[in-house]
């Protein structure tokens, strides 16, 4: 099942179910109006949405419409936690050796998460608003999942049940206020403004055999002004599963559902792959020749990101960002926004 | 004015406004059952919530009920932002004098923040489950706020008019996990367990004069096994005001309504005020004895927390707390909740 955030001038938009190949789409209304209420109440819920998607995908639905990834929120335009891994030690490995320092023996076993602002997120096609050039504007392509409950003290195995949803993220960054955060000691901040995540979520199942041992064995592929940079495999090089970065989670607290648990940057040894991320392409010119010479973003590029099934569709449709600066600035944040709770929903 | 969220078996639990004098409480049915909600829609909700307020506080309120801060869940059950700050310089230098490190510079310019959980708070008198005493169970007393929206560049002073209410936390902190974990590189993670707040928000203009310049001019109190151990003033050594927090969350992103960002531990100079958390006592007996006497926290122990206005009645209610072990663990995380929309509230 795929389902997807639809712009209405709220805070958190109306629920849509989307057909298997991203053509068509139809409200929820009636069984759930937002996404985190699915996930609330999934075991419920989930059923009723899996119907309805079984009915848009043979055509039969009553008040289908044409799917626009461009009126689409995050599938979970603000959620209760996002917490992102980096679960391809290649990537952590080619950032360290160009600056000539070791990966800690420690990182090989004990996943390195940070947990990231989840207040604000932005749609697939959102415009990235940022104040300078200077901060050193990157993207970074990742899987990311949304999970049910996971008690405290929960096994890799165990958590990796709690996968419900899977998406894309792209989890902007600002690497040139990374080193002064960091070394601040209490990790990032103002480096890693609103993530934006891909147009729909979907269930594991969608993936079929694609989906195996907490890890998605398909190509993430990054499209910068639009040049293919990265034809990542997602899958065997995933140092710890989605199971393993929710268990470290859990460890010392629940997590609960709607929780956004990312894999970190996509990265391969293979450097003919590409790159996920500006930062890795940047590591290994200074690797061959000694410094960097690609250059972050610019205000008007842009970053489009991907991945196919085995069938060749696009699973969960693409992020298709433009970066944009303070002339572009869009009004500030809507004020308080009187009766969203009521739901227009176009049939 | 002053709110509540009370326990009814869902996520979210129920809205309830308390009376000033905190004897009293009434659902808030019929104007927003959640307070996300009336925060989503402020300007519009809590007029209509100050009226309910008013009329309870002249003892007129139709279905008023004893207030039993037992029956609370955090004032926001789980929430979309929960950043916590290190405003009070004098614990970050007490704690590294203890090990023989300097304050960087930039510390007393640039508050030091971390993004927290936020998926997941615990209720003022819910116990504290840790997995072992050898993690290092430490409380942290805390003054915190809630915010409306706050646009991504707001300067201090505009975040300053972004704050809605006030309350207090217990940051609980693992003071044996942190080392390793900072030594990452990517801030904190399984160091930082769930938050308690305490049993009330109250909107500002209840602290009087108390609230002055984004800071708290009262004395936060601190009982460990019923022992007073900290009578600290948050006010005048509160280094960043609420409206810096604020405004250094918004130098790179929005900061949306519910966002509670937090004072970090509260601490004095003097001494004799005693502490808000272990670590600085145990910072000062390593200044003045080379060795840290005191231990942390044990199974069993409690910690009480509380704050009283100038008339000398609680402000929020008190976080009162049990520190609890895997013996004593509570069922795991409830699984999905049918129905838990259907807000039933007693009257």
């Amino acid at each position: 099942m795929k389902l997807a955030t639809y712009k209405d001038g709220s805070r958190d938009g109306q629920l849509v179910v989307v057909s298997r190949d991203l053509s068509q789409a139809h409200y929820a209304t009636g069984i759930a109006t937002r996404l985190q209420q699915a996930l609330d109440d999934w075991n419920f819920v989930s059923p009723q949405l899996q119907d309805l998607y079984v009915t848009l995908n043979q055509g039969k639905a009553r008040h289908a419409f044409a799917f626009e990834p461009r009126q689409c929120m995050a599938p979970l335009p603000r959620a209760y936690q996002w917490a992102d891994g980096s679960a391809y030690l290649n990537h952590v490995e080619l950032v360290r050796k160009a600056r000539g320092a070791e990966v800690p023996a420690s990182f090989y076993t004990d996943p390195l998460m940070y947990q990231g602002g989840s207040d604000d997120f932005l749609g697939p096609c959102d415009d990235a608003w940022f104040g300078s050039e200077a901060w050193g504007i990157d993207f970074e392509a990742e899987v990311a999942v949304i999970t049910g409950d996971v008690a405290m003290g929960a096994s890799p195995e165990q958590a990796l049940e709690g996968v419900r949803l899977l998406m894309l993220a792209n989890d902007w960054s600002l690497r040139n206020l990374i080193p002064a955060e960091l070394a601040k000691g209490f990790g990032f901040f103002q480096s890693k403004p609103a993530t934006a995540f891909s147009p729909v979520a979907v269930t594991p199942d969608e993936l079929g055999e694609a989906w195996a041992g907490g890890r998605v064995h398909l190509t993430l592929q990054s499209s910068w002004n639009e040049r293919r940079v990265g034809l990542c495999e997602a899958g065997t090089e995933m140092s710890f599963h989605f199971g393993q970065l929710i268990a470290h989670i859990a460890k010392t607290r629940n997590v609960r559902a709607g929780s956004i648990v990312g894999s970190g940057t996509v990265s391969n040894q293979d450097w003919s792959h590409g790159y996920s991320c500006i930062a890795e392409k940047r590591a290994i010119e200074t690797i061959e020749d000694g410094a960097p010479k690609t250059e972050f973003m610019r205000f008007g590029d842009t970053i489009r990101i991907e991945m196919k099934g085995r069938d060749g569709l696009s699973l969960f449709g693409a992020i298709d960002q433009r970066v944009a600066g303070p002339e572009d600035l869009a009004p500030p944040a809507e004020p308080d926004e009187p009766g969203e709770d009521s739901a227009p929903a176009p049939a």
